[in-house]
């Protein structure tokens, strides 16, 4: 299992600045690759507390790639909807460039009613503008004259620069959380899936759905699964407990804020069981998870046990994304709870760290 | 005088990777903070070897904020016609906050045809989509819940993240090169004003009026006036001129192929002057240029004589932002450059070196 640094803003303006955040990341990047933490990731949100001060992801990752040389960067995830597929292919191929091949594309739909309401996007069209965004950001990058008649874009004859350094193109990944659907489109597709550990029985199903559609299609090995946890180890087990239990139970709080609308009649064809799974959510908190193993907080040896049975309740995972600051905790307490975690706990699964499948360049009919 | 680092990268994948231009250039600013260059700059194009490889400046400002502790991070320019308000201003935002607030905005209404058509928009909405975005833009980063009702994008209540770390806001520039309006509006706006040095004559009159209308406009100062000039000096006045020559000349040819729409009958209300200022410039070439000392090619001491000069006729100017590699340049050469422009032709300038007037929130009727 390979293990990489999220870093997942949840803080407004009067309760930490951005300048302080960013910053305090940078310096926790430089952790990354003496340490063995093989990616950092970072959201795009808007307007909010919950993820906003990351507006483009790809900003601040073209900042930690001067602080890293070998950590891959991974936008977790861009959201096509607000997006044009020049300006994504564009940025996607200067990172690339930038940190010499180093750029790994996370794509999702978006969730959130607000963002949808003041960007003027309707949910409804969300699929479908989610799967034409990826597939002409796709096109751009892999070939060098691209021509896309869309319903939302169209271009013909069209030379995305820069071309990127990784061929066909840096790796995608597609974000899923709980549609059959999804899950076998990004096996089909040869897409990576990013997910957000829930549920391990249906976890389990879904990311085999995804495993076998991504063979049958003929795709080289199984496919290529990435999960998200807090994360936060102490050799003191009340003090990790104690540290992280408000932390976590303020992200849930701020996800039920910022995706209230889900509570209050909104609806969408496109999002058939976000309003029950975010009401879910909003009644889950830090002890539930943690009972479930979806966060991985507690000594060394109590956080090995928890991954172990989470990566067996769901058949097996390749990459977690650790969540490991957040606006509360100093800077110092983040960086020893990643050098233990690196010490202590990610050793015992290297052993059985396999290498992601190659993306191929899509054959055009 | 302050001297800045322009870099505009001017090759297409068959001449120089983006990965080998970006790094080198990452490699020349680290030069910027110990010989006291007091910016960094780049601009947005697409599509083509003519400034295509960077679709977005503030992803490799980013980088480059890494890289220096001092420097300003300018854009040079953002282009509101292919982009969101919302968009911009969060990345804004983003650059100042993981810089400690060393960002500076410049914005430019785009003017290769050939980018219009591929991003399916009209040249003759140029001015008003500038004019809207620009405006929006400013009133996301000044206010911390915006409204605006406009043309283009309309929003309500808007709270944009992150806060940017410069109050009101990171100082804004506007691109101007022959419209007396747009030097007029800037003045008008207490924006600071960028442009590229043509006819001296020309240059002198539209300057003044900026700086007339700034004054009028009761802003405190003279207004804020950049320059781009193509630099490299050498103690060998033969080997200076040999090695630059066909690097501007390439550049100048690149411009008319990347412009060369305007060429072949395209016309609109918002660019009166194109046809025949791109025209101009197509006839246009190094030693003409030099001649009328708006490249800074040669010896230390004749580059000085040539920055007197030029001051001189155009009444007078604070920053130059001054291009310095180039793709045929080794990077050794574009080092030493940089290095004795530092040492010997800087230090000249520097006694009547001006701070840049306060760009002042705007006060809603």
């Amino acid at each position: 299992m390979h293990f990489g640094l999220q870093f997942f803003p949840d803080a407004g303006p009067d309760e930490k600045s951005a300048q302080a955040y960013w910053n305090e990341s940078l310096d926790l990047i430089e952790l990354c690759d003496p340490l063995g933490y093989t990616h950092i990731r970072t959201v795009e949100h808007y307007f909010d507390r919950y993820g906003g001060y990351s507006t483009n992801p790809i900003v601040f990752l073209s900042a930690a790639s001067q602080r890293t040389k070998k950590a891959k960067l991974v936008t977790g995830a861009i959201l096509p909807i607000f997006n044009h597929p020049f300006k994504v292919a564009g940025e996607i191929a200067m990172l690339d460039s930038i940190s010499n091949g180093r750029m790994e594309a996370g794509f999702a739909r978006a969730f959130l009613p607000h963002e949808f309401r003041r960007f003027g996007r309707s949910l409804d069209e969300s699929r479908a503008r989610f799967d034409e965004g990826v597939e002409q950001v796709r096109m751009l990058l892999e070939q060098e004259r691209a021509t896309s008649h869309g319903t939302f874009h169209s271009f013909e004859d069209v030379t995305s620069l820069p071309r990127p350094v990784q061929k066909p193109r840096p790796p995608f990944w597609v974000a899923s959380t709980s549609s059959p659907d999804s899950f076998i489109k990004a096996g089909k597709n040869g897409y990576w899936l990013m997910s957000i550990p829930r549920d391990a029985g249906q976890m389990r199903e879904l990311i085999s759905l995804y495993r076998k559609t991504w063979r049958e299609s003929g795709h080289p090995g199984d496919g290529w699964v990435m999960m998200t946890f807090q994360m936060y180890v102490s050799r003191d087990m009340a003090e990790a407990i104690d540290t992280y239990r408000e932390p976590v139970n303020r992200h849930l709080r701020y996800l039920a804020d910022a995706s209230s609308e889900w509570g209050t009649g909104t609806a969408s064809k496109d999002y058939p069981n976000h309003p029950k799974m975010l009401e879910a959510l909003r009644k889950s908190n830090f002890d539930d998870q943690r009972k479930d193993d979806l966060v991985w907080v507690g000594t060394p040896s109590d956080v090995i046990e928890r991954i172990e049975r989470f990566n067996e309740a769901i058949g097996g995972f390749d990459v977690a994304s650790l969540q490991v600051n957040t606006w509360t905790l100093p800077k110092d307490k983040a960086e020893r709870s990643i050098r233990l975690f690196a010490e202590e706990v990610a050793p015992h699964f290297v052993a059985r760290r396999k290498e992601p499948p190659p993306q191929r360049a899509r054959v055009t009919a």
